[in-house]
C-alpha cells in the first residue's frame, strides 16, 4: 500500500467537524477505497480551548493556517475557513506554493481568485479541488469537469441558495409574507443574522460564477452577474404565479447567446410541473444542458455541515486515489492559461418571457393604454388578467400581464413608459419566466 | 504534451457512431481539456461495408472484436457490442488480458461477470469504466464510485429502463391501455420489437446489480433480484394511484435491512409531489441516500445513442487524464478482491405500505370478511375505499386497501385467505408503496 495521505484542515466550524470526524471513524473503509490510508495530521482553527468534541491530541495545532499550509507535515490543506480574503486566501497561496494539493469549500474566494489560483496550482503540479464550493453536497463540479467532458453546454441553470428556496417555499406552502419567513428561517439557522448576502443573491451569484467558467471554457467572472434577490417578492405574486401554473425559484443562470454569456441571478417563474418545481426547502439542484448528453439535473442539500463535509470528502478520496504528479486534472476543466475572457451578454438583451404585474388605479382607459405600449415595443403577450379586489371598486386593481418571448429592453421601455402615464398605483413587479424542457 | 490516448471502438451501432463522430469533430477540444490527443486507432464491426456516415480510412477494421483487443494498436477498447455472452465477453477478456483499459456499456455482460472482469482489470493494472451502463447519461456510476467515497449507503432507488417510464407515463396522462402505449412506444423506437426484456424488469434488474454492488460493496449478485414488470398494470390501478395521491413507478430499489440486502423491481407507489414521480417520458433517475451527504437525485436521459455516447467519452476522458498504472480507480469502487458476498434479504420480509385493489362480488359481508382478514395478519389499513361503478349494482365493484407499513408475508397471507372466501371475481393486485423523502 501506498503512503498514507496526509491532510491539514484549516477551520473547525461545522464542516470541519464533521470531516474530522468522518476521517477518522471510517479509516479502515477509507483505506480499502482509497489503496492509502488518509490521516489527520494537522488542524488550525481560532480558539484551541474550544471544545469540538473531537481528539485533537494526535495532530498538530496551529493558530495560523499560513503556517499550517507552510510548515505542517501534510500533503493536502483543507481550507473550510470561509471568506474571500486572508487569513484563507493567503493560507491558499502558501499551501499551493509548497506544492501542497488544496481542498476547499470557499466560493467567495474562488469567486474572486479562482483563476489565480486553479494558474498555481496547475504550475505547481498539484490539485485545486472544490466540489463542496457549489451546491453543497451535490457533484456537480466533478460533473462538468469530468463526466460532460466533451460536451458543449448550452444553458446551466440551478437553485443555489438553500436560505432563499426554504423562504419561497415557505410562502408558497404556507401563505406566509416574506419578512415572516425569513425571521423562521433565521431562528432554524436556515438564515445567516445578517441575511442579505444570500437574499440579495450575492451567494447565487457567486456559485455561478465558478459554474459558468467550468461550462463555457471562460475565466470567472463574478463582478459581471446581473443580481436580483427575493426581498421584493410578495405573497401576492406567489399566488399570481400559481394560478398561472408556476412557481417562483430564485435561480441562477448561465446561458450562452449571440452576443455573449449571459450571467443573471433573479426570481424565476418555472412551470409548476417542472422537476425544478419541486426542488423544496433548503434543497439545491442544477441542471445543466448539453449538447450530447442533453439535459441533466443534479438534486440534493446544497449546504450544512455533513453533505458539505462529504463533497470535501469526496475530493480528499480523489486526490488519495491518484498519485501525485501522475494526473491531468486542471481545477477548472481546462488549463487555467487557456481559458478564454468572459464576453458578457448585455441584460438588456435577454430574450425570454416575462410576467409583469402592474398596480393601476381603476379608470376608463387604462386597460387599453397598457395594451398600446406593449404593442409599441413589439411585445406580444400571452395573457393579461385583471385581479379586481372582490367588493372593493374604485380602488387599486391588479393587472397581470405575461409576455412571449421578448427583449428585456423592451420590457424596460414598455414598463417605464406605462410608468409615465400616472396611472400606477404602485412599483411595476417584473419576474422573468424561464423556459424549462417540460416547458 | 503525453502521448496521444488510442482507442479501438468495438460495435458500430447508434452508439459506437456517436461517439465516433464525438472523438473525431472535437478532437482539438478533447486534447485541450484532457492534456492529450484522443483518437480512434481501429474500429470493428459485423458489416464493413455498411454505410455509417463515418470515414473509417485512417482506421484500423477488425471484423472480429477480440482480434482487435489482442492486436490492434490500442490503449483503450471500447465495447459496445453488447450481450452478455461472446463476442463481447471474449473480446473484453482479450482486451483486459493484453492490459488495455476496457470502457464498455454493457450492462448485461457486467450484471453477469462483472466481479471477474474487475478482477482482471485490477490484476492487470487497468481501469474498467462503464458509466454508460447505468442510467445511460447520468453519471451515477461516478458518483457512487468517487463522489460518495466514504458514505455509507442506506438505499439507492431508480428508474432504470425508459421504455416502462414511458409506457407508463403515457398511460397515466393520456388515459391510455398498456397494450396501446407499448405499440406506440415500438413505433417510436422507445421499445424494442421483442419487449420483454424491457417490460418484465429484466432490463431494471441488470442495472440494479450493478449498482447494488457499487452502494453496499458486494460482489454483483443479478440472479437474486425479485423482478415484476410493468404488463399487470392496468389504467384502472394508474387511475386508484391518482386518486390517492400517487403515480406508478417501474423502480429498481436496493436496500440495506437487518437481514440482508433486498434488491427488488416492482412497479411502485411514489407519492405525487415526489421528484421521482414528476421524473416522465424515457428519462432515466436514481436517488441515493447516504450517510453523511443526505439524499441524492440524478436525472437525464438513460438511453439514446448520443447520451450514451457521452457517458463513454467522459469514460474515455478519464483514461485520458490519468497516467496509466498512477491511479488507484476499481471498477466497482473497492478492490474486487474485497467485495463481501451479497447476503439477501427475503421479499416475505420487505417492509413497506401496500395498495391491494380487489375485485369483489357485491354481497353482504365481502367488506367485513376483508377487514377481518387484514387484521388477522396484523396488517394496519390506512385507507379502504369501495369504488362503484356508477349506475351498475350488482356487478363487480372494486376495493382499495392502502396498508400502512407491514410485512410482505402478511401481505401475502392475507390475500391468499382472501382469495380462498371465494368472492373475489378477479386475481389481486397488489402494489408496492415506496417512502420518499417527501412522503
Amino acid at each position: 500500500m501506498t503512503d498514507a495521505l496526509k491532510i491539514g484542515i484549516a477551520g473547525l466550524g461545522t464542516v470541519g467537524a464533521a470531516l474530522f470526524r468522518a476521517i477518522s471513524t471510517r479509516h479502515n473503509s477509507l483505506a480499502e477505497i482509497c489503496g492509502r490510508e488518509i490521516i489527520i495530521t494537522a488542524v488550525s482553527a481560532r480558539d484551541r480551548t474550544r471544545d469540538r468534541g473531537l481528539d485533537l491530541d494526535s495532530v498538530a495545532w496551529f493558530d495560523d493556517p499560513a503556517a499550517m499550509a507552510r510548515e505542517a507535515d501534510i500533503d493536502v490543506f483543507v481550507e473550510l475557513i470561509g471568506g474571500d480574503g486572508d487569513p484563507a486566501h493567503a493560507a491558499v497561496l502558501a499551501a499551493l506554493g509548497r506544492g501542497r494539493h488544496v481542498v476547499t469549500a470557499n466560493k467567495a474566494m474562488l469567486a474572486k481568485h479562482g483563476v489565480e489560483l486553479a494558474r498555481l496550482a496547475e504550475s505547481n503540479g498539484v490539485l485545486l479541488n472544490f466540489e463542496a464550493a457549489v451546491a453543497g453536497g451535490i457533484p456537480v463540479i466533478k460533473a462538468m469537469r469530468e463526466s460532460l467532458t466533451g460536451n458543449s453546454i448550452q444553458r446551466i441553470y440551478g437553485i443555489l441558495n438553500g436560505t432563499c428556496n426554504y423562504i419561497l417555499t415557505r410562502m408558497q406552502r404556507d401563505n406566509m409574507g416574506f419578512a415572516e419567513c425569513l425571521s423562521e428561517a433565521q431562528r432554524l439557522g436556515y438564515a445567516e443574522a445578517d441575511p442579505a448576502f444570500d437574499i440579495e443573491g450575492n451567494d447565487t451569484a457567486h456559485k455561478l460564477a465558478i459554474l459558468t467558467s467550468l461550462a463555457f471554457g471562460t475565466e470567472i467572472a463574478s463582478d459581471e452577474v446581473y443580481v436580483e434577490g427575493i426581498t421584493n417578492i410578495s405573497i401576492d405574486d406567489i399566488h399570481a404565479a400559481d394560478e398561472l401554473g408556476y412557481r417562483i425559484k430564485l435561480l441562477g443562470v448561465a446561458q450562452r447567446t449571440a452576443s455573449g454569456i449571459e450571467q443573471r441571478v433573479h426570481p424565476t417563474m418555472v412551470p409548476k410541473g417542472s422537476m425544478i418545481a419541486q426542488v423544496e426547502g433548503v434543497t439545491n439542484a442544477v441542471t445543466i444542458e448539453a449538447d450530447i448528453l442533453g439535459e441533466l439535473m443534479l438534486s440534493g442539500p446544497g449546504a450544512g455541515g455533513d453533505a458539505t463535509a462529504s463533497a470535501v470528502l469526496g475530493d480528499v478520496a480523489d486526490i488519495a486515489k491518484s498519485r501525485p504528479g501522475h494526473q491531468h486534472a486542471p481545477a477548472l476543466g481546462r488549463p487555467a492559461t487557456q481559458l478564454e475572457p468572459y464576453r458578457r451578454a448585455r441584460m438588456q438583451s435577454h430574450e425570454g418571457g416575462y410576467f409583469i404585474s402592474l398596480k393601476v388605479e381603476d379608470r376608463a382607459g387604462v386597460f387599453a393604454s397598457i395594451a398600446t405600449r406593449m404593442a409599441e415595443n413589439a411585445i406580444s403577450l400571452e395573457s393579461i388578467v385583471q385581479r379586481a379586489r372582490p367588493g372593493r371598486a374604485a380602488v387599486p386593481q391588479t393587472v397581470i400581464l405575461v409576455t412571449h418571448a421578448t427583449m428585456e429592453s423592451n420590457v424596460r421601455a414598455a414598463v417605464d413608459a406605462i410608468k409615465a402615464e400616472g396611472y400606477l398605483a404602485g412599483e411595476p413587479q417584473v419576474i422573468r419566466i424561464e423556459r424549462t424542457r417540460e416547458s
